[in-house]
Parts: structure tokens; C-alpha cells; sequence
């Protein structure tokens, strides 16, 4: 069916102000089933709220989606976000296999507010000997066990 | 304190291999606190168990510690996890402020057995027109309410 973009970002921009209202960031989300219009995953960023750097408003919202929906991708699904996504949460939606993302601010919006993701962009196109946060390979031999029996499992849900 | 990272990528990868008896991907993780030593958060990959694509077992590890913290910020902890961190979960440790990751398999190790996530970063390198999933601004005027809420909202914690 034809979505109505205006109305689903008008949900997520009150999800937003609401999100304010609230003292935990300025930014809301919601998750529509392209088939039916109906949202099924709405979230406003909790990080400060919940105490949890995962939990913005995309991740929130993509979450209930799938929690609704019982199914952990949303093919038939798009995505309204009041702020262009953060690298976690783009990831988060390439994972979720949403089809289409409408976004009302951008991330130079965001940054000019004190909302920054720039510095993780820069990061992920540096090798990762030159990264801020430092990361090291160790013990690989007692890491394969995992992947050699779940390679053997025959009851397992590929995804 | 000299923290022993043999041991705390064991217990990283004892989750990864619990994943796999639970049937839910191969990948486990902890945040063990700096100055202690102790493990404040534990995860594994719980995708297809809780029908969540973000639950991958940094994402669970971070969020344990951040709770059992409370705190959104690991300015004092280390990561370690069994594979390299997925974009996603990289862009995570960044917001989260964790000092350093340790990993065990490679995301080379991972893409053999099915989980790759070349294709995200090949995505974040495109311009966004470009890009598999089509991104699109629309109603910037209502977006920027919230952003206008935030910056004159005197009560907020700034993250």
C-alpha cells in the first residue's frame, strides 16, 4: 500500500519531543509494515534514562518491531527516525533487513546539538592498528571451538 | 590491575559455546572492570532466541554492565569478546566509552562460516544515495523541533 511518510514521521518527531520531555535525547523512531501501514515498533532514545549506550531510539524501535512482529527481520518494513541513524544503529538496520529509511534531521543537524558520530566513521575507515580504542586478537585456538560446533549443529537457526 | 586476559577470554568464549547448545550463534562476550578485575557484564548472541537483530552478545555484554554499573558510560573496562565485533557492535563500544576489546576469531574467521558483515562497511564507505537501503530526508521543519527542545531544556543529562 501507499505510506503516508508525513504522518509515520510526525510519530516519530512526537516520540522525539516526547523523548525531551522526558530529559533522555531528542530522538524518536517508529517501524511500519509496508503491507498493512501499521506501526509495530515504536522508541525514543533511553540511554541516560536506562543507563545504556545501546538504546537509542532505532534500536528501541526495531526491537518492539521484531518483538511484535516474531520474527527477527523486517523485510516488509520501513523505518521513520526524527535524526539521520548513527553508525550502530544503520548497522542495526542493515541487519534487520528493513527496506527504506526516511529521516528528518541530519547528522550535522545532530552534531550541532552536541551529537556526534562523525569520530566513529573516521574510526571504522582506519586499520585497526590505528584505532583510539585498542584491539587485540588472543587465544584463537580456544575462540574456534564455538565455531567448529556450531559449523557440526544440525538443529540450528541460520540467519 | 594486570588483568589475566587468557582468563577472561575463556569465560567470553564458554558463553559463545553455551550459544551454540542454545542454538543462537556462536559469539560470546564480558566487560570485566579495569581496576578490579571483576566481570560486570556477560552475553551472548541472542538474535534468533529473542527474535531481536540486535542482540548480538557485545550489545547484551555492554548492556549487563552498563545496568550492573549503572552507568552508561565503561570508561574503566575492558571488552572481551570470542570474534571481532560487527560494525554494529563496534559503533557501540565507541558510544560506550570502553577502553579496550580483545577478541579471538577475526570477522574473516566469522564471514567463512556465514556471518559477514563486509557488505555493512562497504555500504557505510558509499555516499547515501548509493547505498542498498534508500535513505530519505523528509520534514526537516518538524525534525527540528525536538533539536530546538533539547538545546533549551535546562534539566537534561548531556552524554
Amino acid at each position: 500500500m501507499e505510506l503516508d511518510h508525513k504522518k509515520y514521521m510526525n510519530e516519530a518527531c512526537k516520540l522525539a519531543e516526547l523523548s525531551v520531555t522526558r530529559g533522555t535525547g531528542p530522538f524518536g523512531c517508529v517501524v511500519v509494515q509496508k503491507s498493512t501501514g501499521e506501526i509495530f515498533g515504536k522508541g525514543h532514545n533511553m540511554v541516560t534514562m536506562r543507563n545504556d549506550p545501546s538504546l537509542h531510539a532505532e534500536i528501541v524501535a526495531i526491537s518492539d518491531a521484531c518483538h511484535n512482529l516474531k520474527n527477527f527481520q523486517l523485510t516488509d518494513c520501513v523505518l521513520y527516525t526524527s535524526c539521520e541513524p548513527c553508525p550502530m544503529c544503520l548497522a542495526a538496520i542493515y541487519w534487520s533487513r528493513i527496506d527504506a529509511v526516511y529521516y528528518g534531521n541530519t547528522k550535522t543537524d545532530a552534531a550541532k546539538i552536541g551529537f556526534d558520530d562523525q569520530f566513529i566513521y573516521e574510526e571504522f575507515a582506519k586499520p585497526i592498528e590505528e584505532r583510539k580504542i585498542k584491539m587485540t586478537q588472543i587465544c584463537s585456538e580456544v575462540a574456534n571451538i564455538a565455531f567448529k560446533e556450531w559449523v557440526d549443529k544440525s538443529d540450528k537457526v541460520p540467519y
